[in-house]
């Protein structure tokens, strides 16, 4: 089990600091419209890589979820034990944590680093309304980060079904997160992680720990209705070949 | 049949939410000529990436075609019977449809949504002419459609023969519809798939209504063309290896 | 043979089509300077993604060369038997052929559509000099073609080997070609394949027609170098797993 | 032995020719702000597809290490002879340097080629402080160096860890390392790899050189720092399938 939550921790700290160390020292390189930058694609692509190789590396030790949504979406759909939800979930948080950390320690060694509390997706926080990068509302937000986590359990126990061919998991579970902040970016920076989301908001400030509750409850939320549609669908299924 | 049927939807659902999602939310972030936005690219790996996560978590399923073009050209290679035709159109039709009222709903929440449904390309609607993106010609763009969905048609059955390598077929078919996308967004905004272009014309308005047709007799045409095409190549091959 | 040979026209025609009509339809969309293009960036990714997705299409019926340098370095390499080059290399010249021409009435069915045969890279032409696109000289253009073509056969060889792992040859060849585009799209605007170059050229005029000769001297040059290199590294040796 | 040697210093030369070759020949194309050049995110993406080309290619003859901190960190694991650490170190260091060699004479037949030495980022060179591309500080450079190279050595030792799926190996590896460049290159232009900073700093003049020790010390030290992680990690897990 202590290999198990180190590969958690592991995977969950490569996630943040990856996928939110893109964002916060690469999308917006040399200044505004500077096209250098590796922008929303770019950050895109990175959350994505951070799963897609993190559960190639570390799956086989811990399942690979790296987030609170997959391993309760794993939970309701019957392929985790409700009694290793909690001790999944605290080193995950910690992961998420330790990564804020170091990613604060390497931002601040540029001129002129700040983070202002009150900028849309400062230090890679979540949000909504004034701190949604699109200034996106609650509702929309809400709506938004049910329905990503939702598919993404799909995915996840679709593509780790036995009659999926084996070994591809990684690559589409990867894919669909980076698929996931393609679309919603500018809704919400997109979290469907509520530890992604906790591992930057207490180094963001007041107003992105103010907003955490709603990239704890909708994620977590959808990942649960993933795991219930998907526990119907994949269940002895007369299944065909593409 | 009728988890085959909730695979279809959720794909073709997904396939939508997930490129048309890109395409409103988050193509043009930031206003014109701000290169945070994801462009044609993002948009193009947006499409790709519903495919190949949608094929990985439910192809074993429903054999993954989420496209009434894909439905015809596996019919017409002899891989799909006639009788299901109209059941998996439908589903998949459907599934458009909810994508496009939840997207609608989602992108609604930023402050002064708006849809013109005069501007070309409106809610990630396909068009010809004036509703062409970059104002191509009704003939440019049946051509287009014919050719790119012919092609799409062609690496769906290659991918998917027995010859080919195991497993590797969502991803080469996810990525073969990036490439088109790649290619022919400027020309028709790509349609290759009337429930895609149908989800979200809807909602996109009465030019994007008025141009629909071209959109379901195109891309048929064109899966009918590649059907026939690889049925011919693809039997009986004495096949090398590479 | 006939499914063979059509087999390598079908995806030379893909991989013109597909390469070269991103570079015309998309690069640029919107005008210069307008982010929502694709860019060298889109360009390289469609030109591995033809041959990636034609490869585990039809890999499996011609061996999926699309290319006369390759069929040249897979011939010296001892792969692939001489008799068969001349048809090889005239179906592949053929397919490009047809997709240029397609790609021209796409094309032409925009407002406005001209190619102007002295800008360099017109009609995705490859070229030097002043037709290189960032004014490359004949020398380096002749030392990047022929370095880039070697590299292209060696990882084409060593993938296809025996003792690589099975299935993932199109995956590391397609996005071996998407590397080097990302390279040397500046140099020559790209060929490392004869049959690409000439099916461009033709419709291109007069300055890529009278440059035409680099592109099949120095990329069967190169192909003939990899070809040769990878013989001697590739036979009998005493391979140890990563 | 020569042909592992051989292969090693091919595979660095890919590496070098292609990472640092994108950044120095397409990262910028057209001039500031224009955004057909393919930016940070094109240039992640070239070092990335140099290894996983390099190593479907090439890993089977000699494990496809391409990198000192690599080799080190595979030897700290309990993976690598100790007595092949030297002859591995110098061929990937010559590869580097051929590759910096031909880079040049590619470059230098632009229009206008120079390489100032006090510029950050000079022919792809690696540094800190005013040599950073952001200006990022040594205390910064070294803990991301540190960091990136350790997760990069969790990786590969657990893509290619007996539990993993087999064969994804040189997918999951050269995608970390477009994901450590995404994060990266603003900070120290990104090495994590002492022969490909050695290959270019030759190249780009006094600073890279004087800088040159950090990119040797940081990759190595964090090499090793994954790969004492990792086998305490990956030993005797009671792994669970995902």
């Amino acid at each position: 089990m202590i290999k198990r939550l180190a590969a958690e921790f592991i995977g969950t700290f490569w996630l943040v600091l990856g996928g939110c160390g893109s964002a916060v020292l690469a999308a917006n390189f040399g200044g505004d419209g500077n096209p250098l930058g590796i922008g929303l694609l770019g950050v895109s692509l990175a959350f994505g890589l951070t799963v897609l190789t993190g559960a190639y590396a570390l799956g086989h030790i811990s399942g690979g979820h790296f987030n609170p949504a997959v391993s309760f979406g794993l939970w309701a759909a019957g392929r985790f034990p409700a009694r290793d939800l909690a001790p999944y979930i605290v080193v995950q948080v910690l992961g998420a944590l330790l990564a804020g950390f170091i990613l604060w320690h390497i931002a601040a060694g540029a001129p002129g680093f700040a983070v202002d509390p009150n900028a849309a997706g400062a230090f890679a926080s979540n949000g909504f309304g004034s701190h949604s990068p699109g200034g996106y509302s609650l509702n929309a937000a809400f709506l938004c980060e049910i329905v990503m986590t939702a598919m993404f359990l799909v995915v996840i126990l679709g593509a780790t079904h036995p009659k999926a061919p084996a070994g591809f998991a990684p690559l589409a579970i990867g894919l669909a997160l980076t698929l996931i902040h393609l679309i919603s970016i500018p809704v919400t920076n997109t979290s469907v992680n509520p530890a992604r989301s906790t591992g930057v908001a207490v180094f963001a400030g007041s107003v992105a720990m103010s907003q955490l509750w709603l990239f704890w409850i909708a994620p977590i939320a959808g990942g649960l209705l993933g795991g219930v549609i998907y526990r119907w669908l994949g269940e002895d299924t007369g299944a065909t070949s593409r």
